[in-house]
């Protein structure tokens, strides 16, 4: 027997056993629900309303979760509610994992390009019984490559072996070859370009950059979701999903492969041209996503001492870790600097140039896990710290992912709010850059004070114990649709993620003996800090009360450092001098960081 | 639909769809019928009886291999009857390619152990957040590695990467390091031995050795079917049938892998150890082989002017052709010489020394197909001869392969026939070494003269037309089965067969400007080769005329150069050097080659 549960408005449906949770239907059926806990009931954001069909009684866990109306209209969690018969099953807005505005493109860098895999247009003679000419292809192959192009001692790599013997004679022996160190890793047409593929994999979102290796023009960018979400929106979750069965952490890396092979189809498309011209891979990540991909175990990454399985550069067959690009075509992964520190944050230093960077220069990669580093006149040192997912939307009760109907940008202007959705759509929460917005003006405003305490407005109100503040009263929204709200715990939530990171920039400024002041330049990188308002993260605390013409926000600046070390072998040693020489300190292992800690959460 | 078949009396049934033939049946069912054609019709080799059911009617091709009692006694050929509901069919014991004597032991070679593999026991000291030391497990190991045993740059394969951190831990810090040139292939327990795994792989059957790298002892020894023959007995059938899809060069592929995994289970279970213990595998095999093994392509091989995709010797990822053995383990090929001299033939040469051997040596490796290399104070000149697979029981009117039942020895002592049968049961045929007695006893009683005319015999009869000699009578038989005997026509098939292989000799000998009593040495390398009468291949002048002291039957030598290179590094060189020292002489394009050849089928 299987119960049939339709998922509206997405018109997704289908057959599903009984005995499981709506969310593993969903699942099942390839809807994203929003689930930061990995379905263990504890985050309450997989929140669905049942219109049809009988689900289980609601467990206690909901009646935490959900507001009694909300219980009433038959809203549920759906990791907590199970189907007993045929369902139809409404997922609001805020619930789905919705494509977002996905950002590929950020700084601009200049390289000259070096690129690790070469093409070599060979004329190879065919086999010749009269003149006593039986070598075998390879041997023929390999033979002209060092007379026209003085390349020898060559080792072919085995899938492209295969194709040589047809390669010679489809092409009337005449081939490109490509070639990478002392490996021919594909024999093609003439025509075949050497392109190369760079990822930049996050925990949510994964841009893929398409690039003409010879040129070093990027040929067409794409961001897509990352697929593993639904088994968990944080890097924890999603390790202790890994962590049960090596069917479960090969599921997480088919799911991701999947998704760049499908990425890279996308790209390829969008260029007029095929994956098998791809010669080269790069993908930088954070060190979770880095092993997850790589089916590297977790275990000790996930429990203290936290080790990394490995931080060093990695030179693989693509094809060893389920890539589909040209035949022998190898996957670099940039090196990590420790298991909270990537090598996306690697890449985003090489993109900004920290290495030659002159005086004190502060530059951060904000998300999940923020990753900060301090060059201090040549000197870098960098950390991580756990700002936590409130800014991307979550532990905040309207928050919501970048997605369509998110207030991303806010004005309390007396009693009046001003707001601003993205796609102009009717509100239904708060993205990241709407929250800080909200979090800051409520500050300048004296609503909320320096402890965070909210205290009087005409727009604020008790509710049930928990102060909030009204952004879109009921009235204004549809009919049924409960207000808006900011609350007293929203900003709870959001002095840890500030004062995490605010802690982590006064942590290395006192490694390094300076005062806030004396910092020259601050980057500001990735998707949430490109749309923030740095004048409310200065209002609220989080950054450094600095003249704003010293920041600098530089898009995806990890994305560009995966292109540079794509296409330049010079670029990819300057990664590893640069993972090397970077300092690493352990927050936690910070005398006092506690105090240092507490005291940051103040506002202001 | 399908239909229900039973074989007997190996007991295998099974439901097959209806439409296909017999022989499409038994190999579903996993029975190997011999057929050397392929299953086209063209060999009459896959006789098999139908006891119960319909089939299709006889074809014309059944009505020319099958005697018209055969038919009436419901005879068929497999691959032309098609079942036309359930059937049961009784297959004769010569139409089952049984497992047969297979030979893996031949001359012994002492030589120091050398092996590509080396193991290093390593203490590892665990991750230390107090005394700072967060390094990641694998630089934790290759630091240890450098610093214990002075190994150092070593990277790591991926396979053996997901096991480091686990290992590491599960061993208390203690673990055994494979390590073969600068790279980490498996990470062990400190129990783990570093073993080799030898093969030759034959077009016939596979010999599998299990060795201990650091002694060089053997642990075990076995030889299987090759399960490609379902397929097609010769070479030439199983390309044309990995030409015609890419999933049947897969299919063929996967067998022979799947058989070679199955004898490394066998050949560790003997040796009370488990395969992930192996660490490199050495292979070696003809040509055709070779490329069916690693899914190379075949056209270029089987077509003018037959050329291999490669020759050099190669170094792949064992599980790049899905082989299981340790994570990183490597599978070493010996090179090729050219499309019909493989690297069976230079690890034969390898094994008897003949880079070192005095004088004038001649060695054979007798096959389907004979490589042959003359060895003149050094020079090396090697060829193929198309013997055929007359002296493999094929084209012969009663031959079989070696298997129970099969007559291996046989005298004509007056009028009387005395015989050896394998295992000592009922004759049912003649295997190879007893087909060359019978031709060789029936040439010195002149019943057969030396142009190859069947004369007068109390024994020899006319059978339709056909002359032929009755070795075992009706009447010595079971009640109903026909009289095993050696036809006129069988004579002719073995004049190709000894003419071939004398043609070859001669080539080599007139290339060399020398005369066959130059020859010091012969040596006689194979399975077919280590069971005949020298005495009687003399007699019918297919080896030279010499003295029997001259003659060495070494056996399994391509086996045992396969051992050899798989132990030791410089042995591997070796065969290197003697792939490219071989002068290749192409006998087609031979002057004269065809006289030559007409000349050296005449007996005596």
């Amino acid at each position: 027997m299987t119960v049939h549960i339709d998922f509206e408005p997405i018109g997704r449906r289908g057959e599903c056993p009984p005995d499981q949770s709506l969310l593993d239907c969903a699942r099942q059926l390839g809807v994203d629900l929003v689930n930061f806990c990995g379905g263990a009931g504890t985050c309450g954001c997989c929140k669905v309303q049942v219109i049809e069909g009988d689900v289980s009684e609601p467990t206690a866990t909901e009646q935490e979760f959900l507001a009694p109306e909300e219980l009433a209209a038959r809203y549920r969690l759906a990791c907590r509610a199970i189907p007993l018969g045929d369902c139809r099953v409404r997922v609001p807005p805020e619930s789905l994992t919705a494509p977002q505005r996905t950002q590929v493109e950020g700084l601009q860098v200049a390289v000259e390009p070096d690129p690790p895999v070469r093409a070599y247009s060979v004329q190879v003679p065919p086999p010749s019984p009269e003149g006593g000419d039986l070598r075998a292809d390879v041997e023929r192959l390999a033979e002209a490559l060092a007379q026209q192009h003085q390349v020898d001692g060559c080792i072919v790599d085995i899938e492209a072996l295969r194709n040589i013997s047809p390669q010679l004679r489809d092409e009337g022996w005449r081939v490109s070859v490509a070639v990478r160190g002392k490996e021919i890793v594909d024999v093609r047409p003439l025509s075949h370009r050497i392109l190369g593929l760079a990822v930049d994999l996050g925990t949510t979102k994964i841009a893929g950059y398409l690039m003409d290796l010879e040129s070093g023009r990027t040929l067409a960018s794409q961001g897509v979701m990352n697929p593993q979400i639904t088994y968990g929106e944080d890097l924890v979750a999603r390790m202790a999903f890994a962590k049960r069965t090596p069917s479960n952490a090969a599921r997480l890396q088919e799911l991701v492969t999947e998704a760049i092979n499908q990425l890279a189809l996308e790209l390829c498309a969008e260029a007029d041209t095929e994956s098998s011209q791809i010669v080269e891979a790069v993908l930088v990540a954070n060190t979770a996503m880095h092993h997850l991909l790589l089916r590297l175990p977790v275990a000790q990454l996930a429990r203290a001492p936290y080790v990394p399985a490995v931080k060093s550069a990695l030179d693989l067959k693509a094809r060893d870790v389920g890539l589909r690009i040209a035949p022998g075509g190898y996957l670099h992964l940039l090196p990590n600097i420790a298991s909270y520190v990537g090598a996306d944050h690697v890449a985003m230093l090489l993109a900004i140039e920290i290495a030659q960077a002159e005086g004190i220069v502060l530059a951060l990669d904000i998300g999940t896990n923020t990753e900060i580093c301090l060059a201090n006149n040549g000197k870098l040192t960098s950390l991580s710290c756990a700002s936590g997912p409130a800014f991307e939307g979550a532990h905040i009760k309207h928050g919501m992912r970048a997605a369509n109907g998110a207030i991303e940008r806010l004005r309390l202007v007396g009693d009046r709010i001003e707001y601003q959705t993205i796609g102009g759509a009717p509100p239904v929460g708060l993205c990241g850059s709407g929250i800080l917005d909200c979090l800051a003006q409520l500050y300048q405003a004296r609503v909320v004070d320096d402890k965070g305490r909210m205290g009087e407005h005409p727009r604020a109100r008790d509710n049930g114990g928990d102060r909030e503040f009204v952004l879109v009263s009921e009235d204004e929204r549809e009919a049924g649709q409960p207000a808006i709200t900011f609350t007293q715990k929203d900003v709870r939530e959001l002095q840890l993620a500030k004062g995490a990171m605010l802690a982590g920039i006064q942590v290395l400024l006192e490694v390094n003996g300076l005062s806030e002041e004396a910092i020259d330049r601050v980057i500001i990188a990735g998707a949430f800090g490109t749309y923030i308002d740095v004048a409310s993260a200065i209002a609220i605390g989080m950054l450094p009360r600095l003249p704003l013409d010293r920041f600098r926000q530089v898009g995806n600046a990890a994305g560009i450092g995966a292109k540079l070390a794509l296409i330049s072998r010079s670029k990819r040693a300057k990664a590893q001098a640069i993972a090397r020489r970077v300092g690493y300190v352990e927050l936690a292992a910070f005398p006092q960081f506690t105090k240092t800690f507490a005291r940051a959460m103040y506002l202001g």
